[in-house]
């Protein structure tokens, strides 16, 4: 089956709100026989350009106390475990490396789920090597391997410069959907830029 | 008919998405016999709070831009017509001490609607006396006594408080709603509101 449309899915693996998105997406395109392209991007790197070194959900406490209540309120209604984690936000570094050096792997959908779910329902360091290998393990593959080649300067490149493609594209925050260059921004926006996708 | 569930109604008179809100929300919350609390207040005050002399859209490139993309794709999708104001954001001081002091006139609906499409579809100045004149008249209401009350210390004072407990129960943003002591914020999450309005 080919699939001729497709939705860019721009996220952070410290992002609370691109945890549903991430739980939610491949079901929903694949129903519609939409392609998901998976981007990890560092949110961090925006935040700093916006004057921020902190998460804005610790800069501003309203917005914080509000976001953890609408988490747990989102993810009753998806019927999606949530625990908030200890830490918060939390290093996706190493998982957004892989993600980059295996973008075209089949098992990438699979794996970004299992960290959003280490991060925001067992409430797990996904900075943690063990918790990364053992990841990689449950979905039988070679950690050894994988691990190994995110050291290469030229993934880690990869990795700023699809940060550098997110911010070029009008990405300020995550999750972000884009379609046929239109940006949707937030979890709540995923069924519209979908639509936008079978519309357009 | 009475009404037992209410809805607290969160809103600037400068806030983009307060418009769709303050469009829709009479309808839906009729429609499941919700009464809605008219509540304006200065989001400018807050923003001040937060260290921002400008709404966070001016300040904020990339997210100023997505938004006045987004509000039109929404108002779109709810046949809402929309123009982007030539000055944003204007100030809605007088609008919202009209509300306060008739915060329990049956008009009060209507106005409020009329005053969001004069600024997000015709694109008028409305902290202009003239304009906000011609909104009451056109809804047949004694504009000289109405605007003569609001020079009255204690109505500007009650903006005031209101706005103090805005900022007291959590509201960060606009609109916002609040439903048994739930805050919910933005205009897509105004069906969320009415729900749990519903289910508790």
């Amino acid at each position: 089956m080919t699939h001729k449309r497709s939705i860019l899915f721009w996220f952070d693996f410290a992002s609370t709100y691109s945890y549903p998105a991430a739980m939610r997406i491949a079901t929903l395109a694949d129903s519609s026989n939409i392609q998901v392209i998976w981007r990890p991007f560092l949110l961090g790197a925006i935040f700093q350009q916006q004057g921020w070194n902190d998460s804005p959900f610790n800069i501003y406490p309203a917005k914080g106390a509000y976001m953890w209540r609408d988490m747990a309120r989102l993810c009753m209604r998806e019927n999606l475990d949530f625990k908030r984690p200890t830490v918060f936000p939390r290093n996706g570094l190493m998982a957004s490396r892989i993600v980059c050096a295996n973008h075209n792997e089949l098992w990438i959908p699979a794996f970004v789920r299992h960290v959003f779910q280490a991060n925001f329902k067992y409430d797990l360091n996904i900075a943690d090597l063990d918790v990364i290998t053992k990841i990689l393990n449950d979905l039988d593959l070679d950690a050894d391997k994988i691990l190994n080649q995110i050291k290469q300067q030229e993934i880690k490149n990869l990795l700023r410069q699809q940060t550098d493609e997110a911010i070029q594209s009008g990405v300020f925050g995550a999750p972000s959907f884009i379609v046929e260059g239109e940006l949707f921004w937030g979890n709540d926006q995923l069924e519209h830029a979908l639509d936008w996708c079978i519309d357009h």
